[in-house]
Formats: structure tokens, sequence, C-alpha cells
């Protein structure tokens, strides 16, 4: 067995594809968030405006935020040193689980690692405490929540993307008696469209299933106090389950749950992923519990972010740019092939200090090959004339299809 | 159906086998580890000594670590704000992969989430891009290990304990021609023990198999800059791949391999765990980084580690105490009865300020319910008096076995 050409033959078939990826080595400035420092392949270096964080708040740099890490590092030291059984749980693990709680109005919270880690780890223990269960899941969902539901190996049905007709077809034809989990997402984030999430909860209730909902692109965003989308809609009381992230709108890292206290406590009691890892380092889990609690009395923040999206999106269009038809503060922009959506981010970065990751098969469907744009509260004016400027050179330059047809 | 009972009995039954875990909130206090603040669950606190955590040699508390957390949260705030592919990737996660591969002399290293996140994703990527792969994988691997043999869904093979006949017998018996990998520990964590490298390593190249070490007890504790077993054993450049966490010795959180460009770019390439999940913040990255360099120049901490844990051994069978046959710094304690551990363990904690958590199925075999001691450089002489002098007086009020039989 030739071990060498096998790894090879696989990396040349991501190259061939046009899918290999660069990271580009990107550090930002605390303190003049959305800007960065970018060092190129050869080691020199040039600033440039970040358009393409999660970090969508700019809680990565909130004082408020910082200032917990700190003091937990000072009080407590880095790490945890052990799995939240095993010497792992601190008083800032116990503070952010209420707040998480407290912020969804679920009696209890469960952290995680990741936000991944969450959706893996809740979704293939639920197969195990339910058996016979059968996951309903939104065909868009997020591939922590494939990876859940795939290593649950339980039955699951994937209806087409929030097509609430098809979820219902579905269920009806699934047998009375069976447990049943409809697993979808608030904000969908390659195209920044919302579910139906009332719609789904009223199908749910009348088909004996639980609900499961992934709002890592919403927490901190959307509600009066950031709970989510689910907050804004008035329904967070009727989901059973809501998942969420402390790595984007919140700044930090992690994952969570929230939900009725046992369904919380079986998975913590039964779930690999949550029991046999180190938990978050104390300055994680205070930073991130600081976060929350300054955004839930921050809506202004919210609106800021808001505007800016909707700002953005009527520049582009103006421009006749072909932005694609988000209803949240995702503004994807039309690009529909590899090469160009590659070379086009490669030479915003190059030529014009603007970095934005080109969006490419597998993570859309090919054909429609995307640069996804993320305004923050921070991103100004000024900003916004330089990228629509440079966007547009380019899409003459390349002769990218326009709204409305090509470029003369 | 009835959502409510059926978590309701999950729990039942965790608590029916004495399962149930409590976690217990516990601050430790920097600068005066191993001593940390608990709070009962009535909310009132008391100091404890901390005598079952895996920072192993206190890096949670080196200011050296500290400081270059607090200087990265300085330089660049809280989280990182995306995946590594999506603005995630900084300077500071460049510089901890170049520190982790030149320590395990490899020419690449990958940086995860989490260990457990580490083995899942790479074990499960690597039956992806070697089709038909064989998995040869030892019966007392971590969770995250066969959660990724699992995950991956290839043929495996369990093979006994440690036993190199066994291995060898089953890798006789696969097809001459079929891509293999031998996945196993150096210290497996509940019984101290470790395993034969360079004669696994020797069948392994017989047979034409990859060998996939897991060294997350290791790392940082053995080999004369903290390589690991394999390192102080000298075979750790004919490993092909070393997994490691940045959560134990080093004191931080975070999971990594090292091996072979091509294998960590293909790994970087295709698994999910590694590409959907936001990186690690700034502060980790840094914090650990530092961890590493400062311990690969301070073999005297390795010296003094190894020396508490021989004393506290040998303390624990002066006193007729049953220690385990552990050939490595953990030092576990027969109890072999779940009631009896728990019980132990309780009374450690409320009536003598000594910390460690029962060790009970299904972490160890039933009958081999234990007390797992993980004294650090930082444990005292004074500390090892206290802890004997209560162990002693807790076996014979519980009269639990002792060396040589039970107590009068």
């Amino acid at each position: 067995m030739d071990y060498k050409a096998a790894f090879r033959n696989a990396l040349d078939q991501v190259h061939s594809e046009g899918r290999y990826r660069v990271f580009a080595d990107l550090k930002r400035y605390r303190g003049e968030f959305p800007k960065a420092r970018w060092t190129r392949p050869d080691g020199s270096q040039t600033d440039v405006v970040v358009w393409c964080s999660n970090d969508y708040l700019g809680q990565g740099q909130n004082p408020i935020v910082t200032q917990a890490m700190h003091q937990a590092i000072d009080e407590a030291g880095s790490g945890s040193g052990g799995t939240r059984n095993i010497s792992g749980t601190t008083c800032y693990h116990v503070a952010l689980e209420k707040e998480l709680a407290d912020l969804h109005g679920k009696e209890a919270a469960l952290l995680f690692t990741s936000g991944y880690v969450a959706n893996e780890a809740a979704l293939s223990t639920l197969t195990k405490i339910l058996p016979g269960l059968i996951i309903f899941s939104d065909e868009l969902n997020h591939a922590s929540m494939i990876a859940g539901i795939r290593n649950g190996r339980c039955e699951y049905k994937v209806f087409r993307h929030n097509d609430l007709e098809h979820l219902e077809a579905l269920l009806r034809d699934a047998p009375a008696d069976a447990p049943k989990l409809v697993a979808f997402e608030s904000v969908y984030s390659m195209d920044g469209d919302i579910s139906d999430i009332a719609g789904t909860i009223a199908l749910a209730k009348k088909y004996g299933a639980l609900t499961y909902l992934d709002e890592v692109h919403a927490v901190g965003l959307y509600g009066r106090q950031g709970g989510g989308v689910a907050e804004r809609d008035g329904v967070m009381d009727q989901i059973d389950i809501i998942e969420g992230t402390l790595g984007k709108a919140f700044g930090v890292m992690g994952g969570y749950i929230a939900a009725d206290a046992d369904i919380v406590d079986a998975i913590r009691s039964f779930a690999s992923g949550f029991i046999f890892t180190t938990s978050l380092p104390p300055a994680l889990s205070a930073g991130a519990a600081a976060s929350v609690r300054w955004l839930r009395e921050h809506n202004e923040v919210r609106v800021r972010h808001q505007e800016r999206a909707a700002t953005l999106k009527r520049r582009f269009a103006e421009a006749g740019l072909p932005v694609m038809p988000s209803v949240s503060h995702i503004v994807p922009v039309l690009v529909g092939d590899p090469v160009h959506c590659k070379m086009i981010s490669d030479m915003l970065l190059a030529d014009f200090g603007v970095y934005v990751q080109p969006i490419n098969y597998p993570t859309v469907p090919r054909g429609t090959e995307r640069l996804r744009f993320t305004p923050t509260p921070f991103h100004t004016d000024e900003m916004m004339d330089h990228l629509v400027g440079a966007l547009d050179k380019l899409w003459s330059r390349c002769n990218v299809k326009r709204l409305g047809g090509y470029a003369a």
C-alpha cells in the first residue's frame, strides 16, 4: 500500500476541483475592528478590512468581554484542567449556563466546547435517549447537525429547505406513535434566509414531534435581548431545544443547548462529546457570560447592525451588483463560477485591501458560488464606498453578470 | 409520545445505577494551585486541595502562559471570529502549529478545538481518504478514538489491551493489500500503564500499516522536550500520526495532530469537524504556544513530576492502601465498589478538604472502581501526609480492602 500516493491523490483531487483552501493569516487589531493585518505567504504584511467575520457585532473587542477574560485569567489561570466531571467545573461555567438558560427562558443550559460539538453531541445523544426516534432535518442544515444525525444512526428524513408542505407530508407518513424531532435552523448562513419557526412549531405539535432549533447565526443578533429569531417571533417558549454558539455574535468560543431541566440533564449524562472532553477555560466562560449580559441590555447594537446590512444591500443593488435576496444580516453576492469567485476574492485582498472569502462548492451548490459579506456595526459608510467601488471595478474587469445582465 | 417521561426514565436509569454525576463547582486560585475553593450545593464555600486535575504540571498558573494569553487578548481581542478558512486563521494559530510540528519532529501540525475533536475528526476522515481502510484499535482506546472509528464506518478490529500477539494475529488475518492503521495510546489514563510503542511500530511495518498514537496523557510530560513517550523511547520519527492535547499538561485547551505535510494537509482539507467550526481564540493559541515552548526547556519540571508520583505511590503502599501498578504519573487506588468509591470521595471532600473524583463504570470495568490521583510538582509532602492520613482513616471506617486483605 502506497500511503504517500494515496494522500497525494486526495490532495490532487481537491486542487483539480479548485477547492484547495489557503488560509489567510490575519491578525485583527483590538480596538480597530474590522481592520486587520494580513501576512502574505511571502511574509510581507499589509492592512485590510475584514468583510466576512462571524464576529457579527464586534464583541471580540468589546472591553466588557476582554476585561472579564483578563480577570478570570488573573483569578483562576489559563485552562480548566479537566472534564466537567473531573475538576473542570468552575463558578464561571455555572454562571454562564445560568445566564444562557435565562436568555432563552429555559430551565437549564449546557455548555459544549463548540457549536459543532453541541449539535453533534446533542442530536446523536437524543437518538440514544429516545429509541426509535425519527429526525426530520432541513436539507440545508449545517454539517454539524448532519454529523449528529448520522452518528446517532437513527432513521431520518430530509425535507426540502424551508418547505413546510414537504415537512408535513413526511411527518404524516411516519408512524403516529414514533418519537419524532424536527431539526432546523433560524438563519441559514449562506443565503441569509430565515425559517418559519412558528409554522414549524405548529406542524411539530400537530404530529407530536419535538423541535430542535439551531440559532447560531441569530443568538445575540435577533430578539429584544438577543435570544434569537425565536425570541423576535415570540415563540422561544415553544421550542423544545435551542442550540447556540458563543463564537459568533458573542465573540468568544463554545456552544450550548437550552431546554427543560430533564432534557439538559439527560444529554449531560449521556453525550460522549460532552463527557469526555476538557471543559472551556474559565476565561472563555467569563468572557462569554459578560458578552451575553451586555448584549441583552444593548438592543441599539442590533438596530445599528440591521441598518448596516440593509445599507450594504441597497448600495450593492444600486451599483447593479447581484446581491442575493437575504432577509437577514448576511449579504451574499452571486458570482456563479468558482474560478471567478476565487479570483475576485484574491484581487480584492491583494489590490483593494478587502478581505472576503470565496464561498464555493461544496459549501454552496455549484453555479451559486458567491462572496458573502457580513457588515458589522463597525463597518463605516467610507468602508462601504470603497468596497462597492472595488467590486464595481472587478465585476467589469472580470465581466461577471450583474443585476439584469452582463456588463456592456 | 410522552417525551417528559422518556427523559425522566433515562435519568432514573443513571440514578439507579449509581452513575448520576454531580459536578463539583471548583475555582482554582491562580498562584496557589493545587488549592481551590469549593462551592457546596447550598452555596457555602470551603478551601480544598485538588488531587485529580489533568493540569498535570500546573501550567494553568504559569505566568509564561497567562501573560501570553493577556497579551493576545490585548492585541487581538477575545475570539477568532470565524472558521480557519473564513477569517479565523491568525499569526497565533500559524505559530502554534509550527511549534507543535517542531516539538514532534514532523513536517506539519493541525489544530482542533479539542483532543476529542482531533481524534474524532482525524480518524473518521482517514477512512474517507483511504477507501477500504481497516483500523486496528486497542480495546481501551479513549471514547473519542472510538467515536472517530465508528463514525468513519470503516472495518475495524479491536485488539486486547496492549496485547501485541493479538494485534499481530489480527494484522496477519487481514488482506495484505488493504490499507491499515493501528490506533493506540501511549499512557492509558485510568490505569497509568504505558504501551509498547516500538513493538507496535515493528508490527505495523511488518504488515504495512500506518500508526496513529494518542499521546494526550503524555505530551509535555515525557521525553527530553515533552514530546511524549514516543520521544522518550526514541521512536517519535517512526509514528505516522501523533495526536495530542493542549488541555492537560500544557494547561490550556485544544487538540492537534502532527504528521507528514501531505497527511496533515489531506485531513485539513476533508475533516468536517475541523472545517466547519470556529477556530481557537488567539489567546488560547498564544498561551498554548508559550506553554509548549517553556516546557521544552524545563525538563526539571518533568523530573519533579515523576518524583512526586513515585513518592505518592510509595506512601500509599507503605500505608497498605491498594495502589494499582501504574508505571506513569497516574496513581490509581482500587476501591472495587461503586458505592464505596463515591462515598469515600464525598467524605474526602466534605471532611478532609481533599478533592478526588470517583472513577466508576463505564469509565472503568465494574469491580475496578477506583480513586485516581494525579500529583503535580506543586503537591507538597505535607499535602501527601494529609492525604494518606485521610485515606487511611476512611479505609478503616468503610472497611475497604487493603493490600494483603481487609483491615482487622
